[in-house]
């Protein structure tokens, strides 16, 4: 009987999620962070359900360091987006919430505005995991905004440790947030990220810093210039914008429009969410085969001795592998 | 009959190894080599026997792009150690012997000089392999030429692909071979190789491009003081030399004689090769756990129907794991 009511709650809220009702979107994604597996079976069920009226969604992966200014600008950017008619999640992905129970977006009073908006969901990082847990969560969080309605998806996160690598794997568009200013290149931003992104936005460009913010861009123009042709064909876009007197964020999203139509043309970017998709899946695969092994008890005891003998120089790494996967075989 | 004889032979090898026949190291690398089964079992056999000979040399990664000279480096070094007694092994890890099958030491002509030498020890890459297969055979070669009473093991990369990291987690010290010179920051070499670097030798200080290696110099000295403080204690140096003129070469064997006393000192050295030890543990397992999951005929055909269902947006990346996962448990 509570199973059968379980259903018929679970059917009640999938309606209500596709007929883009944000409170029952709120409830399937909470389903989904849960631990309690019945709360998994229900999750996997919306989303199953949710599956065939996802992907239709713009994916747009958004990072720069704290103090660039990345609430005011997804608040005026998402304030743009839906004053045309655009409906715009926000979801994040925040390392450190592992640790603070979730900082980016916790506060939502930091975008006053879209949070009053009737066209835009705003949800704070899963917390208390970890970053292959938040991303998976975050993932399927995306298929229900999608099938919740929502056409622009926007990923936010914080550049600590592989955080940007992560949303960058699940964006269709990668967008990097810069300020002007000496020591620029010294913010903080890791190599790699300028690599990822499709369009570097200078925030901040007003006033006084709108002469170094153009000589800012100059120079990320010819640093984009380095890197060797994506597999997008895409040339990444380097633009001034200031998101606290609204200005230049109309560029942007030509940029991202832009971009949409080349990639959407040139199929790269169906091939790219396809590829997103595998590597998903290899991923996470991966990941368990390695937390089956050694998490098997018999698998912990004696790799403690072989790590023993490894020390002594009594086994070779090579040899001591071949026993343990012997013995957990 | 036949084992009992198989028996005597691999005693006889061992002894002779240990009594620092050269021929018995080559045959017993070949074994180390070979993809014969019963090649194999005398293999595990005899560096079994060496292990306790063995852990007595220094570990040297040599990397450096084509036309630095890593070959006329490698033979006045190589001679410069021999001349003062010291037994010096030169082994290669070259990525591209994969399908070249060998060209890195291939030709030993290129080191006339060392081959003549009694005291030196060349051989090339393992070829036909996965750079992880060729990796695992140089690491197990290094215990033979070690057992075989060599005190200096150099292990030859070029840059390209992973092989620099790889030779990097064998070693102890790490040099990169430089060329002065305009663009000389695009040589083709990758990012983090600098950070991997013990010491940087700017080879061909000679004639006409002294004085620009020494402007390299000092910019490469800049450069190193932008990275952390290594785990080591070690402040990476940078040397200048001429392997063709045999200058400088004296100095190199001087910086790694004070890395070595450094590290030996604050206990690094001894901590390094284990933890190298346990990650090319730990990296086997993973690397046969995924090989055994993805070559199992059962998962491999129910992959391609997963991927299908995937690309057809049916099913969720974490949901087409669980399913196989479930499948191969």
């Amino acid at each position: 009987k509570n199973k059968r009511k379980a259903d018929i709650d679970t059917s009640n809220l999938i309606e209500s999620l596709l007929n883009k009702d944000i409170t029952a979107l709120s409830r399937a994604i909470t389903l989904i962070e849960s631990k309690n597996p019945q709360h998994k079976v229900k999750a996997t069920n919306i989303l199953q359900a949710c599956l065939p009226h996802a992907n239709n969604s713009i994916r747009i992966g958004i990072t720069g360091v704290p103090g660039v200014g990345k609430s005011t600008f997804i608040e005026t950017f998402g304030k743009h987006l839906t004053a045309f008619g655009k409906r715009v999640a926000v979801l994040a992905i925040d390392p450190s919430s592992t640790i603070t129970k979730g900082s980016i977006l916790g506060d939502k009073t930091r975008m006053e505005e879209l949070v009053k908006d009737e066209n835009a969901f705003i949800r704070p990082s899963a917390s208390g995991d970890s970053l292959g847990g938040v991303a998976r969560k975050t993932r399927e969080s995306i298929i229900l905004c999608e099938a919740a309605g929502f056409d622009v998806i926007i990923i936010e996160t914080v550049g600590v440790g592989q955080s940007e690598t992560t949303v960058h794997s699940m964006v269709d568009f990668f967008l990097l947030l810069k300020l002007a200013g000496a020591g620029d290149e010294l913010q903080g931003i890791k190599r790699g990220i300028i690599e990822m992104a499709d369009a570097i936005a200078i925030n901040k460009a007003d006033g006084d810093n709108l002469k170094r913010a153009k000589l800012a861009k100059v120079e990320f123009n010819r640093a984009l210039h380095l890197y060797p042709t994506k597999s997008s064909n895409w040339q990444p876009q380097v633009t001034l914008c200031s998101a606290l007197k609204n200005e230049g964020i109309d560029a942007i999203w030509d940029i991202i429009s832009d971009y949409i139509k080349t990639t959407t043309n040139n199929n790269y970017f169906n091939t790219n969410r396809n590829e997103q998709n595998k590597y998903w899946l290899i991923q996470t695969i991966e990941e368990q085969l390695k937390s089956n092994f050694f998490n098997t008890p018999k698998i912990k005891k004696a790799l403690e001795n072989q790590l023993e003998l490894l020390e002594t120089n009594q086994t070779t790494p090579f040899a001591a592998a071949e026993y343990l996967l012997k013995l957990y075989s």
